[in-house]
């Protein structure tokens, strides 16, 4: 289905980067020119637009159908004590999400956006990294392509999330591995206190060292994470293949697409962050991947959230796009 | 009807505050510590819910009636060229607030919101403030009254925006009154070029030594500011007094209420900012206000274009503490 079965072949996939379509960025920039309002007064707004053009490839974009997919893991390394949560509840929240009760649930709903959560073999954790390598070379690759097939050439928009007790120290390492800088990617996740924070400090920095021999941005990846992380990769360069602008949630998702720009410079053009959390090294790990996060909301749950809440600038910003009228079609001095 | 028709009646009135309703914040916070999620994970949309629950003095807020509401008027100070449009773009923009093509008609139906714009003597313009002061004490008071009037008990949520060519130079000139920096508050509004920039500045700083002698808060929007101002503060004043949590959209908005906040402390903790916009001197103003903006992008229309924008956040914030089930409800390990 997916034309690559090996690491190989993910690695050759991700080097074929389709480019944008500035022919609808351009009549998109032309159309704005027109609209009643002084040029550039919409600002990220009217960037926005531009962006949804530039990828779904057509010079009025539109947002009929949004994907929010949570892809769930578990983690081996979740022995060490890196969360205040037992890893039960990964499963616990899986079934929520089901039900209808998480947060991820009333956002998706309020931005009109369909809801899906993906189950990523919940009763097999990834082997604990801090002694092996959390997935072989299959576990990695069957993540990458569920997380490839999540996404559909008829989504307008796609917005991955995750859930997975454990799954900031993943991210850590993948962003101390990838980028340097040892531990001081890690934070306090979903409210680890002082104690629980160095414990998960030395911990993620005696991984690295174990691990520093990795050096592939894949390999880190199959490494180091979780098959959420792997998923929310594939899932990424799917929709870049298929037409479908990509909206960012958090920490973890930020991790998991960043061995793609570490291994091809330009791989995350189609995605906009859509906002900035407050697990501590968020904000750096945007700034050296160049997204520019959407909100800044202090949120810190996962599960899309983010992501799911700035389904509404973007849906703003096509509102004002396709709905104003234009200076000559109300009468108003350009 | 507003119980109070002279200018020193307004300042008495200013000095009543209501205060938030801290059982209802207590609910609220009770509630949050319930729901499936780490605590305090959702960041700012948690403090917003209480800041809803503080004000509309209900232990569940709602937002079934949100209202945008548009105050326009024409500013004298046009007759020295602060703006790139003439002064007739107000009335223009009006009548397309009417028929349905602004901006804000867009941001105001995606958000829920009803929508209004009232119109301020729209044919007589305020004098121009680097000569004279804008407005007599009853010209002052009328717009006070109109803008006290435009909100309703029945409102859960008010935004009010301004339209009017020339109010970013009432705006400033106001800043500066009340907080000292002379011309520095003057920005590029809706897009002058470096030399407009430069006459506005200058513009500006005449006026506010022209005006020295007037100290007292209110009396520096009468003498400065447009009609449209002065309603802008009439009904933030009577939402705090009606029970209505108010979105503030830009930098003339913020302007027309900071007389008040120099005024009484804590005049303005009913209200959030919406957004910060990229007109220079909104960031510090907001700062000066102590007020923390939802959000930013660089945004710079007006019309209460990033109120509307930041009403998704705040239903976001709702739709996550009405609807989420609790730990006990889901079966989740809290």
């Amino acid at each position: 289905m997916t034309g690559f079965s090996t690491l190989a072949d993910l690695r050759r996939h991700c080097q074929q980067l389709p480019s944008p379509d500035l022919d609808a960025v351009a009549a998109v920039r032309a159309r704005q020119a027109q609209l009643t309002k002084p040029l550039g007064s919409l600002g990220r707004l009217e960037a926005l637009v531009a962006w949804l053009a530039a990828w779904q490839r057509r010079e009025m974009p539109r947002l009929d159908r949004v994907e929010v997919v949570i892809f769930a893991g578990n983690h081996g390394v979740t022995a060490n004590g890196v969360s205040p949560f037992p890893a039960s509840v990964t499963a616990q929240m899986v079934a929520n999400f089901a039900a209808g009760g998480a947060a991820i649930n009333q956002l998706a709903t309020l931005a009109g956006a369909q809801f899906r959560v993906v189950p990523l073999s919940l009763n097999q954790p990834t082997r604990n990294f801090v002694e092996a390598e959390a997935m072989d070379e299959a576990a990695f690759m069957d993540a990458v392509h569920i997380g490839y097939e999540s996404v559909s050439p008829g989504d307008d928009l796609f917005c991955p999330g995750e859930m997975g007790i454990g799954n900031t120290s993943s991210a850590a390492a993948v962003a101390g591995a990838l980028f340097g800088g040892g531990a001081s990617w890690v934070g306090r996740g979903t409210g680890l206190d002082d104690a629980g924070l160095a414990r998960k400090q030395q911990l993620i920095a005696a991984a690295l060292a174990h691990h520093a021999h990795v050096q592939d941005p894949l390999e880190i990846l199959r490494v180091f994470g979780g098959r959420e992380l792997a998923a929310l990769l594939g899932a990424v360069i799917s929709a870049r293949h298929k037409g479908v602008p990509v909206l960012l949630d958090g920490f973890v998702c930020a991790a998991a697409v960043a061995p793609w720009a570490k291994l091809v410079p330009g791989a995350l053009d189609h995605i906009q962050a859509a906002h900035v959390s407050a697990e501590a090294a968020h904000r750096r790990l945007l700034e050296t991947l160049q997204l520019d996060p959407l909100l800044d909301l202090g949120m810190r749950l996962g599960e899309g959230s983010g992501a799911a809440v700035a389904i509404g600038v973007v849906r703003a910003a096509l509102a004002c796009h396709s709905g104003m009228a234009t200076f000559a079609e109300a009468g108003v001095d350009p």
